[in-house]
C-alpha cells in the first residue's frame, strides 16, 4: 500500500493526459474542461478508488482510467452545480467558476464533455481489459453518479431548498448527493480487484458510512467555519435554506452522529482481507476537520 | 427485416420503461426527463440501430437498451441545446422546451440525468450479455456522442456562430454535431450483431454519408421551408449566423452534394452481407424531404 500523497501524485500526473488521450478535442473545449479538472482539491474519490483496488490486491495502473473518470464526473457535477440556474457560485477553490471564465454555454458543454469523457474512458479501458471487471466497475460508477444516485440527490437538494427540513429529506440528499460518489470508488475499486459479492457489500457499507460522516462534517464546517471566520452563527447553507444535517439535528447531535458513522465505516472493514489500514485511517481523519 | 413503423413502435413502447427500470428516480426528475423523451419525433437514431443490428443478423431485443440509450443521448443534447445560454429556444416539436416547463436548473439536471441514464443502461446490458459486444457498442456510442464527437461539434457550432463560414468549419460541424450521432447507431448495431472490422468500417462510411446528407437537407429546409412559409429567403440559421452548408456553398450545390452523399452511402452497403434494402431505402428517403 502507498500513502495518500503517493496516490494523489499518481492521479494528478494522469488526469489531463487521460482526457487528452481521447483524441482530437476542440482546443477551447479541452481548455474549459481542463481548467476545472486541474483546479486541484483533495482528489478524494480517485485516491479512494486506487487505494480500494490495491487493498484487495488489484492493479493500480489498471484502475487509473476509472479513478480519473470518477474525478471527471465529480468535476462535471461541480461545474453544473455552480451555474447561475443552480447554486450560482462565482468562486470554486479560490478561482472563478467555469461559467465566469468561459460563459454559461461553454460551462454547460464542458460539464457534458467531462461526463461523456468519463464514460468513454471507462468503456475503452473495459474493452482493453477483455473481461467483465471493467464493465462492472463502470456500471457501478455510472449508477451511483446517475438518476438514482448523485443526480437524484442533486435534484432533491435543489428542489428542497427553503422547504421544511426533515430527517428523511436530509438523509436522502446526503446518501445520494454525497455518499453515492464516495461509495462508487470503493465499489469500483473492489470490482476491479476481482472482489466477491460479500466483499463488495462490505466495501459499499464502508463507503456509505464514510460518505455520511463526510457530509455531516461538511455541514458542521459550514456553520462553525463561518462562525469562527465571520463571527456569525449561520453560514451559506442556512442563508439559502439548504437542507443540512445541522439544520435538522443541531450541532451536537451532528457531531456525535458523524463519529458514529466513522465507527460503522471502520467496523465494515473488519471482515475484509488485505491491508485495510489506509481505509481505516482515512475514515478516522474525516473527524479531524472539526476537532 | 421489419418496416420503419415496426421498429418505431418497438422503440416507442420501450423508452419510458427502460428509463424507469433504472430504479427509484425522484418523481420530478423522472417527469422532466420523460417529458422530453416522450415528445415523439422520428426516432431515427434508435430505429437505425435496431435495423442495422438486424441487417447483420443480430437480435433486436438485445439491441433495444442501446437503441433507447442513444435516443436518451439525443434528447439530452436537445434539452441542453435549447437552454437560454445556448440556442435559447422556447419550443421543440410544438411543445414548450424543458427549461420553459421545469426551469433552467431542472432542465440542466434532466439532461445530465438522461446522459447518465444512457451510459448506465448500456453498461447494465453489457454486463448481462457477458461478452464484449455490448461494451464495444457502448464505447462506440459514447465516443461519437462525446468530446471528439457530438459535443465537439456542438462547441464548434456555438462558438462559430457569426464567424466567417468556411467549408472546413461547416464540414467539421456537420461531421460531429450530426453525422457522428447517425453513425453511432450503425457502428453499435453492427458490433452488437458481431460484425467484423471491415463490416463495421463500411457501416461507419454509410452512417457518415447518411449523416452529411441529412444535415445538408436540414440546412436546405431551413432556407426553403421558411421561404415557402414566410415569404422570405433566409431562415433562423441565417438570422443567427449559423455555419450551414447552404451559407458556404449555396442552395444548388447543397442539393447536388446531398444527392452525392446519398449515392456514397448506398455504395458503402454493396459489400455487406444481409438484407440491406432497409438502409438503402432510408438513405434515399433523405432526399424526399426537399424534392
Amino acid at each position: 500500500m502507498r500513502t495518500y500523497a503517493e496516490y494523489l501524485r499518481i492521479v494528478e500526473d494522469a488526469l489531463s493526459g487521460q482526457l487528452a488521450s481521447l483524441g482530437e478535442i476542440p482546443a477551447l473545449l479541452y481548455e474549459a474542461m481542463n481548467y476545472s479538472l486541474s483546479a486541484g482539491g483533495k482528489r478524494l474519490r480517485p485516491v479512494l478508488l486506487l487505494a480500494a483496488c490495491e487493498t484487495l490486491g488489484g492493479d493500480v495502473s489498471e484502475a487509473l482510467p476509472f479513478a480519473c473518470a470518477l474525478e471527471m464526473i465529480h468535476t462535471y457535477s461541480l461545474i453544473h452545480d455552480d451555474l447561475p440556474a443552480m447554486d450560482n457560485d462565482d468562486l470554486r477553490r479560490g478561482r472563478p467558476t467555469s461559467h465566469k471564465v468561459y460563459g454559461e454555454g461553454m460551462a454547460i458543454l464542458a460539464g457534458d464533455g467531462l461526463l461523456s469523457a468519463a464514460a468513454e474512458l471507462m468503456l475503452r479501458a473495459a474493452v482493453a481489459m477483455g473481461d467483465l471487471r471493467g464493465v462492472r466497475a463502470a456500471e457501478a460508477i455510472m449508477r451511483r453518479a446517475g438518476v438514482t444516485g448523485m443526480v437524484a440527490g442533486q435534484v432533491m437538494d435543489v428542489t428542497g431548498e427553503g422547504s421544511e427540513p426533515t430527517p428523511d429529506k436530509v438523509d436522502y440528499i446526503h446518501r445520494h448527493k454525497t455518499a453515492d460518489l464516495l461509495t462508487a470508488p470503493i465499489e469500483a475499486g473492489f470490482l476491479l480487484a476481482g472482489a466477491d459479492e460479500g466483499q463488495v457489500a462490505l466495501g459499499c457499507e464502508y463507503g456509505l458510512r464514510l460518505g455520511l460522516a463526510f457530509q455531516m462534517v461538511d455541514d458542521l464546517l459550514d456553520v462553525e467555519g463561518e462562525t469562527a471566520l465571520l463571527g456569525k452563527t449561520t453560514g451559506k447553507d442556512a442563508a439559502v435554506g439548504k437542507l443540512t444535517w445541522v439544520a435538522v439535528h443541531g450541532i451536537d447531535k451532528t457531531r456525535t452522529d458523524a463519529a458514529e458513522q466513522v465507527r460503522l465505516a471502520i467496523a465494515a472493514l473488519k471482515n475484509l482481507p488485505g491491508e485495510t489500514n489506509f481505509l481505516k485511517t482515512l475514515a478516522q481523519s474525516t473527524l479531524d476537520r472539526v476537532q
